[in-house]
């Protein structure tokens, strides 16, 4: 089969707050092939995807993300990382371009998966996906008491295991965010996993990072994550060189694979945490998931949004050992959680599985996202290139 | 003052052609703060680049770039730098934003200059520029005859150096390469400088770069450019360990400091080549210019469009030592040529030195480019977030 159509939906809530949440809009793609429909998310700017994906050619390694994907033979596997290296090939200048391949990767082991009636995992040569240990993945409280509220309702609604992050944390004073940390431990319980995120905060200040490490070493806090930018990379390396017993964890940001392996190369993290609706798609995070385990360095999903993209994120280590954390957004907007019908749960035993239904296992709620559905229109040198298309399967 | 507006334009050559020629469109960007106005040009695909400027806010960290830019205030050169660390934080999770911020930095950098009647360079701390050897950029042409012609062109009007690259260098056989290899030493005869771009063809195969190295060697190349993609830091220390003389080159596609640095850090290249309209604009530019000069790695400019971008991109080393190459673009559409009315001409000696005028000293000529204007019309929501302004001055 060929692919027939790609196509993208700029989802968003009615109103956008300027809060670290970002489950507030998504961007939906459609890849058509024959009788097949395959579905995937971008976790990204949805307007300038969308020109990615339709903007005229600037020059051979500058063209249109679909100029590559359009037309193209799926048959196997092989066919979608065939597809990958085209479009980094042909939009090699064109930044936003791995953003808009990640979602396509998606779709495209999506539709292989359905059109063989097996689930992604599988496809990956994966016999059995295991269990993982979801974190709740919240923002930090504006003061400490609704930090301690949130772990308790955490603690509450049964997970283990908590990620706060954003917020006041870092913007203040060292021991504000000691109280923060502390708040967080303690509505958590001695016993649950506390998980830390500075969101790039220290920028590439090492000293600054430095200070909050005896409140987190106090806490227990498993990892602390970005405290720096992506791409500090020596930066990460002094800081890991005195965080033990808290490990380092980052990698969100990486649009391709080589950045995440530079982070284990050369930062000493002890996470990497990859998005693969920015990576590139599901190719290149699995790429990296070996790289990271076959060097001792865990790898963890990155995922604030919807269940098919946590569906999506779950797959490239799915085979890693059962017990494992994975990130579970415990936060989400309406429009993400309407998005699915289906939704990844939690077990009795507080583990998350992946689905077995062909392909991802999670169908996006058409109905639902058609109410979030925001109308683009893009008109260059009097054509249009795009013009959001009717949102059907 | 404070920035009142920031406005793109995207030019383009009436056809596009499938060729590795950058030139072939442009995206300018216009200033205005009070009476005053300064240009600049993003190396990048121009509609996803519009959009990152315009684009909703999908979170705190995914904000349109205009955001951080418009109704800012720009008295020093420090509050160029602040606005850029504004966008780079106000705009982390927006891919395309660096290629954004590279036009507008540049912009910032000439008004500023402007403002005050002082070039660039003068701003930037340099007392005097130090001329600069510039190589003719040219692509290989398809058969070796095709460069050898082009090599004793270029040797005839006047060059000292050049670079050939691109074409079908790299997708043939290692003879094939060889040939088009020594084609150019032959043209360029023994004295001159011979640079070659592989333009990322091999990915990151060691070996397959590794076989081109015999000719490259023989030929007496100064260096290879780019056998790999940017991020294969470890393919190229490999390649490094074992290319002498001939020195690696790489780093254009970086879009900050911190990519520039892995290379320089852990890739073991001679060259660094920086194109200050992806890097985020001069002051990234100038960071990675030191950063290099410390570790005793040349700093190159990378520049294949106009001389505004020209001239943008030989600031930020200027201060490096006489005699240093830089890249000139030798075979430009007239898009390139007309956008601007003065040019950076080559001095009696060969050498290319700085215009002395206040800012970029090089001004675009509207006339010209409203010829190669591309209208862009984006609406989302029932809003028209873009529409082409007017090209005025």
């Amino acid at each position: 089969m060929r692919i027939e159509a790609v196509d993208f939906f700029y989802c968003a809530m009615p109103e956008v707050l300027d809060i670290g949440d970002g489950s507030q809009d998504l961007l939906l793609v459609r890849l058509r092939a024959g009788p097949f429909v395959g579905w995937g998310e971008c976790e990204a700017s949805p307007l300038p995807t969308i020109a990615a994906l339709v903007c005229p050619m600037s020059h051979a390694a500058c063209k249109p993300v679909r100029a590559s994907v359009l037309g193209q033979a799926l048959e196997t596997p092989a066919d979608v990382a065939r597809i990958g290296d085209l479009v980094r090939a042909n939009s090699a200048d064109l930044l936003q371009a791995d953003h808009a391949l990640s979602g396509i990767d998606i779709a495209l082991w999506d539709l292989l998966g359905r059109r063989f009636g097996e689930p992604v995992w599988r496809l990956l040569g994966i016999a059995r996906p295991e269990p993982r240990l979801p974190y709740a993945s919240v923002l930090f409280g504006d003061e400490p008491q609704e930090t301690l509220a949130k772990a308790r309702a955490i603690r509450a609604a049964g997970y283990r295991a908590a990620k706060f992050g954003w917020g006041p944390y870092g913007r203040g004073t060292v021991e504000a965010d000691a109280d923060q940390v502390a708040a967080a431990r303690e509505g958590l319980g001695p016993g649950g996993v506390l998980l830390v995120d500075a969101g790039t905060v220290w920028g590439e200040d090492v000293a600054a990072a430095r200070e909050r490490l005896p409140a987190l070493k106090a806490a227990g806090a498993t990892w602390l994550e970005e405290p720096f930018v992506g791409g500090a990379v020596s930066a990460y390396a002094a800081l890991a060189a005195e965080s033990a017993p808290v490990a380092l964890a980052g990698g969100e940001g990486a649009h391709n694979v080589w950045q995440a392996r530079h982070l284990i190369d050369h930062g000493g993290i002890g996470f990497v945490q990859v998005d693969a609706g920015r990576i590139g798609g599901i190719t290149p995070a699995r790429e990296v998931a070996g790289y990271a385990r076959a060097r001792g360095v865990a790898y963890v999903n990155h995922t604030f949004t919807s269940h098919l993209a946590l569906s999506a994120s779950l797959q490239p280590f799915a085979d890693h050992p059962a017990g494992a954390l994975c990130e579970y957004p415990a936060e989400p907007t309406a429009l993400a959680v309407e998005a699915t019908r289906r939704h990844i749960g939690r077990d009795v035993d507080g583990m998350v599985r992946l689905p077995e239904g062909p392909g991802l296992g999670i169908e996006p709620d058409l109905e639902a996202l058609r109410r979030y559905l925001v109308p683009v229109e893009i008109r260059v040198g009097g054509q249009t290139l795009y013009e959001t298309p009717a949102l059907t399967g």
